[in-house]
């Protein structure tokens, strides 16, 4: 598998969604699972030691734990989104804050879709078919903002 | 023991010794340690597990995952001390805001000195001789107030 | 009785009713009443001293002075639930940036959930009842979150 | 006696201070104490019931319960007047933030002196002496004004 | 006259209502108006200089200088109410944050019942009347408070 | 004269010699003076009202009224200069968020020299002179910008 | 033509429209496109640099880095408009902050009709029609203002 | 070259110089330098499109476009790094709230550190070098963070 999106909630899918959306544009192999930094950390830790992926995504909102407890575990790229709520600089500095050592690339509030294109940008270092899609993908966003105009 | 105090980094110690300047005056048993939820997981888990502290105290700042963390490994009463820094919304946010099903206390920013007072609390409800020592010390705290005026 | 609920208004009840949610699964004692620090601080006063209760969790938004009110007049715990309204920063500051001397457990934003678990943690230290539930309800909330995936 | 000054602190003396250089300017009574809501809510509470004063002004910081604290307890015109912390809405947040039906009059961060001016404006309502004094103190404030361009 | 109101904008006038819910049950003579610190400055000018009302209340929104504004042509009392909008801290702080010499006392968001409240306060200091519908509103107000629960 | 620069206080100076140390580089007439919103309103409006200047630039801070009440009297473009202090975010919102119908051109916190640039900008449209300064001034800005590398 | 307006995204026209709504009131000509600074920058670059537009007015949400990519390729006067969205501060900010050098004048959240009239204001600077047409407006502005009241 | 630092100014420097200290220790070839996304867009551009590094890192504060603007040039990955000043939400926001399609990794305020981790992180995928040497930074921190206690 490339990509692990875990998810700290199942009512964080919708931002999951937009990933997905994205992803099965693309010849990579991903799954979405979920598992919380504080409900069930063995199961976050067990999902990120026992896995192969090459990228996870950790989507999480209120005090989003999830994205620094699997780079906790791991030395793989580590993308968080935070998710919307009442109050979203909760999610956002709780992901993005992280302390020296362990790193999060942190994308914007619900933006499931950007952490899905980061994933795709990584892989393709190493990957010519996902580079290729990713720069046809380029190209029609380009399209398609000069066509709305 | 006690209270199980566990600081984040070495330097969130001023904080823990504003909770140790209280604790030394009471007739209680504790400990600190340093362990951090994104560089040493596992140290966390175990210093948590292998407990039999009643109250555990967690400091911590920028994204602040260790009081969370702490939580998340027992059911023991935790509490969250957010310390200070370029943006103090992130630390606070970070310890308040848990989800559902994960309770953490969270006390003011670098309170240090409330979350010890906080843990006695919660031990003096078990434990008569702390429950007098706190009666006392509101009251010198009381007489002190009133000697400023 | 264990638990005493304070709502500084009955506007704030559904924030309650979350509380009462988790607490009618346990072997518990509670009470659910309205007073108000602004409106009502004598009834504040009388309901805290006269009360046999191990813990106060008191409710509150907007400018929520009601906890730290609570916690002038006890050395119990008290554990303040900030409600959300159209700012949110107002009544988390309020609550959880008490000075020193005087603590207050603050939990997130309309979590009273968690105020009755922390509550219910405060009290199994002394209460093997409670302690057996409290393990059972953190199994079935792992159980929930697995069987979620 | 026309205005009653009470901080929360005596670290807050500062701020008092500013609203004291300015009272001493006027044909006005006045004093200073300390008394906090939170430490010492009786104190509080007798100082306000037992005070001929025709204003008060609550000087306090972090989770700055005093003014609203003041308010409860009488009918007169209460100020508040947040102090300057670590993170500033807190304060002015906690001050500004009452609920219906107790109102304060908030003044801006650190700013003793609009609290003392706010106050004798007040009182100018029925006292001549004062709002001569106020006239004159506007006329000097424009000029010094003009003066400095 | 004893309260003059002004509005920012038409928009406001909710706000001001609940000004005014609170007022009709007072022995008080008020007024209502619209006048804007930005489209019509000299409007609020002449509202303010000719006007023998004791106290002003300027309601507004957004870059909320209007009760600065009033305050820069009289020493009457001003109360400032911040109406709410998308951001909400911009009317707050643009009322509460007036620089030293110009005092405004601001009230909480959309807080028009609590500017009234506060200005009869300021009025009953005077007026024996106002002063007993004061302590009569109070005492309803906690009975109504004490019978919610 | 071309620029009229307007502090809402003498301790705004630094902001303003900001914007000098630039305009003095170009070939353009201008004058600093003080005049406040709250404390000299009418100065401001004559200071507005007779005055051949093309360009307004208002400094000020805290609740920051100036920029906005010197548009409130002119169609002349006004730029506002948001002052630092310990909030910040009361000077920026009280002069970008400026109701429907009087407009003010903000510029970032303390930058008075992007305030004097953007008023080189607009004078530049009609004045060839300062167009050809610009332009040099920006290739001079480039130059020293890629020599740092 | 006069004005360029040039949106990040065509989801921004509602607030373009605001502006358009003031526009057609007055003799000038501009143009509505939508380009990018991250999707499309090379369109913005050309809609810049092959525009004879006397003002540019950039509506951008989110990371609102479009009026200061603007900004970067000309020194024509560049108004920028912060649309709102789940935080409002990203797009102020985002667009006030700009460095020293390349100034973006911001106008308020989604205040499309207030870049309007201020790049009305710098274009009466050298066109007597559109200067007596602002002198109508506002006319008409007060007018409707007080027939309000 | 593996990885490309840009800086929107010379004075980010003391971020880059974590993110180097970091890199020195690894076998990683990289480069810093300086350029603007608004005073040098062009230099970006050729430094992005021209480069053969596999990742990017773009440091910048204010309103900081930098990294957004690199990622509008490649589909290589790019991380951006907030810089401190009077907001620090300024330069987070900036960065983090990217539009969808275009993303950037954001680390936290002034973290150059955990930006050169990230980027080791990714370039291990296919690196065996730089992976074993992770594997024994990480063994490394862990060590120290337990000598610590």
């Amino acid at each position: 598998m490339d990509i692990q999106i875990i998810l700290g909630s199942k009512s964080d899918m919708p931002v999951a969604e937009k990933a997905e959306k994205i992803l099965k544009k693309f010849t990579v192999a991903y799954d979405i699972s979920v598992a919380s930094a504080h409900r069930t950390p063995e199961v976050v830790k067990k999902l990120v030691e026992e896995n192969d992926a090459d990228v996870f995504i950790g989507v999480a909102g209120l005090a989003a734990a999830l994205p620094g407890s699997i780079a906790a575990h791991t030395i793989k790229p580590v993308i968080g989104v935070p998710v919307s709520g009442k109050i979203n600089l909760d999610s956002i500095l709780s992901i993005i804050q992280m302390p020296p050592g362990v790193p999060v690339a942190a994308v914007g509030l619900d933006r499931g879709d950007n952490a899905a294109l980061l994933a795709l940008e990584i892989l393709a270092l190493q990957d010519d078919t996902i580079k290729k899609e990713l720069v046809e993908y380029r190209k029609e966003m380009k399209k398609k903002a000069v066509a709305k105009q």
